[in-house]
């Protein structure tokens, strides 16, 4: 086992402790960074790093940095031992701990723990990624588009030309999996090489309260308490793969004030949105999005109050949801702030001014900020109806089931290539199976009225999709009447009207049919019209793109795609609730706040963290926050130190980081993460887990 | 001794527990409650709290509760045993316990605890007042004011009445204090008559950093974790007061949507003031008082890390200034909340109109609003004067000699009953002291650039004060300019000025008493304008105070007074930071906080606590929070549950609840109070008070 060491930055660590910086100052002290520090592996921001942390990274650091990195469906980890060790979140092992799980077992609320090799067991449909190599295929790209077509059609050709680069490099090697990634909207495209691992066994999961204790409420939170950790091991052959690139144990820990790395794939940011796209969030996706969510959490909590057997149900429904509406409204709290949109006008401005000073830039770029403003109040001018002249009405599945069926007959009457996806006959089972499910009447008349309730209020009178849907009934009134009268609940009905053809359809009296035969051309219509708008904004998106790289260069990071990324950052207290909070919490506080709640849902505690409360030593760190740039994505994303230590696991960020995927600021966003003591802590005071505390500190 | 047990109450205890409402809910359900809880005894709302809570008091509840609470300067306390034992917050005994430490000795760092009676120790010039009646003496005051006088003569007549019916008052016993509480602003006068306790003897105080951890950060906050108590025992005749009414401590404790009461003196509220009067602290006086915190706060900071003698000098007033900043902040945030001013704004208009309506009234009270704005218009004509015609230059203390200066001629002039009290003969050796300090010239010189800095904005170019200080010099240079070349460092030329009478302050070429001379007119003829105003401004006080009493009767609570009152509320979680608080805090916490800083100040902690830790059960509850209504004077005022018993002993209310001090809302602000389960095991377990504790728990 090769152990990789960098003591030439022992003295460095232990001389500097680094402050946080507000926007103004980050922006003043560090240009480029309006951005954030989402930096890719090919373009390192070496100048800046040993301008603010005095780090330069030894030859070798980033690539085996790289190396011990992995990325999974929907997360990021890494390699912990010489023996294929992966390191992620509970909440990113889900989906394997549940498919592992047999008749009798619940890991979910034991945990699990597989001692020895032989007790690992397999995570079917799974793999991991490790990035290799990263060169740039813009060239290749852009030449692909010929000039003079619709943005429609450019956008086709971009996609068969990067569908053609990644197949070509995927034939050349085993076990390779070969991605172009978007850089800068279209700015840049780079082709990133990974070796893919499919064999990839379950070695620990702690019960599932630890690991999201405090639960939704908790959720985008600090300070908190969460073992949100679990352990994979990859094999190759039949053997667990010899990971001589792995991220070694930190034996002291972090401290206020040390650099952390957190490496790993976050998915998707818009920092370099102009202020149009950002108004348009603001003013109207967004306050759509939470209008819908607050007209839909209520009826769900209703019916589940009254009803075990939907609350059962409709629990999962209810936590997307909420966890949307906290994140929505996150989000858009930065776009409400007017001293960060005004921040960012500024910046737009001066970027603007650079562009339009340099008669070239300005001939190639300078009129696609207007050109997007004007593509955004298109957009605007629809959402009402894009919103209400469809089939999706809060997931009313009898409205979904109308749709299809009208549908139907249109897509069926193409050739089976051309046909949307579910109409083609290899899916055809798939679709009966769809229309055959059980229908929830009461909840599909609270959910229709909630409905009808916002299109009463959006759209005009006259509007012919209002018209059939509601007529002059009362929207809670014309949900109920819909509901009462129609035929889709019974599978035989619904199976009579798919096999009948376009003559069934146009027959029936079924009041949901009858308003889908309204709704059917006119959201085609508006959908080929909303395609277009997007083609068109993306050539615009790219134009800026190029812009932005012509006048900054590569100092500008790229937003989130996914991708392999190295954001640096401070661990650091912060001001909140009127206070500060502390860089650390401990297995005190998680004690604490279990016996505030008397152990309520979700504030619960397995028995085991129970009886383990005398031999924990009760100091020891479980959480800790930092300055690190992250998103959706980077769950699961190690947290390193200079000498590329594991010091922690990011699992969250706190509720003042979500304005960030706009406006990247340190003063309160902070990037949340289980402390590598607390893992040994509980690992081995908790589960016992000594065999695999010893595997992880290379005893 | 005697136990007062209320067992007719044992049973609803058991039954219910109530949830908190929010602000418009609560109006909806129980209409009154906009002026918020803070009952009097002579009218308890017991149509409300039967309706609420199904809570009934038994007879002689009240009165117990009113006889076992006590006040004392600034704060509230209570009796806790037979033998005069009083409880009350540690930062309400600080001056008590400052006074009785001896050479040798730190209590404020150490605790005191006196085991026997012989070791207690005397609070010098104190005193506790237990309320014994309640009288209105409405028609007693009102009738004193002759029709037809000037507003201050109207004022000066109500102030001597007064003080007339309280003399009386006084002579009619031994021991007796007595005071007329203004209550309405002026729409009812009671008289309150007190039995005053003047032997109080120190028994108890922790150290300073369990009573205050977390500091000024942490204070006005919550979760929280201080042991923020003290005993005193009250002595008649050198014997320890029999105190039969005393609240008995609770045995189980208090739990989530438990009922409680808190008993106790809150300061100064301002409910009912008019929406002319709140835009005015809105936009006009809090603006400017934190626009003078922003300023000085800086400059104290920089003086005191540059050298730690300065640190020490200042250190009160940075705490001082740090927390009405808080404060401050925290009361406009209220203001600044469209939410809660439209909600206000339509309570004013729905009374308007119910006095509109009555013929009576309107004639009476009808243009009282509209006269409250006039003079609210005209006080913000006069602010940017007011704060800078003026010698007080955010503490300048040259500023402050000049015109001490330059006023005595004036004030020595007159006959000695009629001059301002410094200047009276009586008080000459005290102005000599106060005149003969020394001068931290480094700190004018910074203070007065501040100031100047604030006047050049503020002042229009050609104001006389403006044109003396600044003439076209920029502020920080005019400061270092007057502080270069002032002789008021030199005590020996104050003592020729004061003595030199007006010829030696005319002829004075020192520029503080040139700048002095100019100010002088100005600030003597505009504060003959604002008094005025103020008191027109107190006469509509009370025509709108007359006009509320008349629609809505005693049912709506008056404001807060420093007078005894009862405020029902619920203990009870609230939302914050994205999640949840809980309601209680344990000894865990404290752990946890104390560890995540490491101990840095203000998360500091005693030895004694550190030794402690294994021996407590850290389970056990420290700090709760309620719906109780609360504002200072409030600290050291019991927490009862419907028996009457101690659970509780407010010391601080969370941020969210500063707004409270106009709006009264529920849904987030809370009173913070040391639970008593957390008292007990503290006392018992780190401070070895065992004795004490007996005696609460009436061993």
């Amino acid at each position: 086992m090769r152990r990789y060491t960098f003591a030439a930055f022992a003295l460095a660590a232990a001389v500097l402790a680094v402050r946080p910086l507000g926007a103004q100052e980050l922006v003043r002290e560090y240009p480029g960074l309006e951005t954030g520090t989402m930096w890719t592996f090919d373009v390192p921001p070496l100048a800046y790093w040993a301008a603010r942390y005095d780090f330069r990274p030894a030859t070798g650091w980033l690539d085996h940095v790289r190396l011990s990195s992995v990325r999974q469906p929907g997360c990021s980890a890494s390699f912990v031992s010489g023996q294929g060790l992966v390191m992620t979140n509970h909440h990113c092992a889900r989906g394997c701990i549940e498919a592992v799980t047999r008749e009798g077992e619940d890991f979910i609320e034991d945990g699990f723990y597989a001692a020895t090799r032989d007790e690992e067991r397999s995570c079917p449909n799974f793999w991991l990624d490790q990035l290799l190599s990263i060169r740039d295929v813009t060239d290749s790209v852009v030449s692909a588009v010929p000039s003079g077509v619709t943005p429609t059609q450019a956008a086709e050709a971009r996609a068969a030309a990067i569908v053609d680069i990644q197949d070509r490099c995927r034939a050349t090697g085993e076990s390779l999996n070969c991605q172009v990634v978007t850089m800068y909207r279209g700015g840049q495209y780079k082709l990133y090489t990974f070796r893919r691992y499919t064999d990839v066994r379950l070695v620990f999961a702690p019960d599932g309260t630890a690991a999201f204790f405090g639960g939704d409420p908790d959720n985008f939170t600090y300070p908190r308490y969460d073992l949100d950790i679990s352990f994979y091991r990859a094999y190759e052959d039949g053997q667990p793969v010899e990971s001589t690139d792995h991220l070694v144990w930190s034996a002291q820990g972090s401290a206020e004030g040390d650099l952390v790395f957190v490496v790993g794939n976050p998915g998707s940011t818009g920092r370099l949105n102009t202020i149009a796209q950002m108004e348009y969030l603001r003013d109207v996706q967004y306050p759509a999005q939470l209008t819908g969510y607050a007209a839909r959490i209520p009826v769900l909590h209703d019916l589940s109050s009254a009803d075990p057997q939907r609350a059962r149900t409709y629990r999962n429904q209810i936590f997307g949801l909420e966890n949307s509406q906290k994140a929505v409204t996150g989000y858009r709290a930065g776009l409400l702030d007017p001293g960060l949109m005004e921040w960012k006008a500024t910046w737009e401005k001066e970027f603007r001014a650079k562009v339009a000073a340099n008669p070239d830039l300005k001939a190639q770029y300078g009129s696609a900020w207007d050109e997007i403003a004007k593509i955004r109040a298109a957009l605007a001018s629809v959402d009402a109806r894009r919103r209400y002249h469809t089939f999706n009405m809060y997931g009313s599945r009898l409205m979904n089931v109308a749709g299809m069926l009208v549908r139907a007959p249109i897509e069926m009457a193409k050739p089976d290539a051309e046909r949307a996806r579910p109409y083609q006959e290899a899916n055809r089972a798939q679709l009966e199976r769809m229309l055959g499910g059980t229908v929830d009447t009461l909840y599909e008349r609270r959910i229709l009225a909630a409905f009808f309730e916002g299109m009463a209020h959006e759209l005009p009178a006259g509007d012919p999709v209002r018209r059939v849907a509601l007529g002059n009934r009362a929207p809670e009134q014309a949900a109920a009447t819909m509901v009462g009268q129609t035929v889709l609940t019974n599978p035989e009905q619904v199976r009579g009207l798919l096999t009948g053809g376009s003559a069934a359809v146009a027959a029936s009296s079924d009041p949901f049919i009858a308003l889908a035969r309204v709704i059917e051309p006119l959201e085609r219509e508006l959908g080929a019209k909303v395609t277009d708008l997007f083609d068109r904004e993306a050539q615009q998106d790219e134009r800026i793109a190029r812009a932005l790289l012509a006048v900054f260069g590569n100092s500008v990071a790229p937003d989130a795609t996914f991708s392999l990324r190295i954001s640096d950052g401070v661990v650091a207290r912060y001001p909140y609730n009127g206070t500060i909070a502390a860089p650390y919490t401990t297995f005190y506080g998680l004690y604490d706040r279990w016996t505030a709640f008397k152990g309520q849902d979700p504030w619960v505690m397995h028995q085991r963290w129970i009886d383990a409360k005398d031999k924990l030593d009760l100091a020891t760190p479980i959480n800790a926050v930092s300055t690190n740039d992250i998103i959706g994505g980077n769950s699961g994303s190690p947290v390193i130190n200079r000498d590329g230590e594991v010091v922690g696991l990011i699992f969250d960020g706190n509720i003042e980081q979500l304005p960030n995927r706009f406006l990247y600021t340190q003063s309160v966003a902070r990037s949340v993460w289980v402390d590598a003591r607390g893992i040994v802590e509980a690992l081995r005071k908790v589960y016992g887990a000594g065999t695999l505390v010893d595997e992880l500190l290379g005893h």
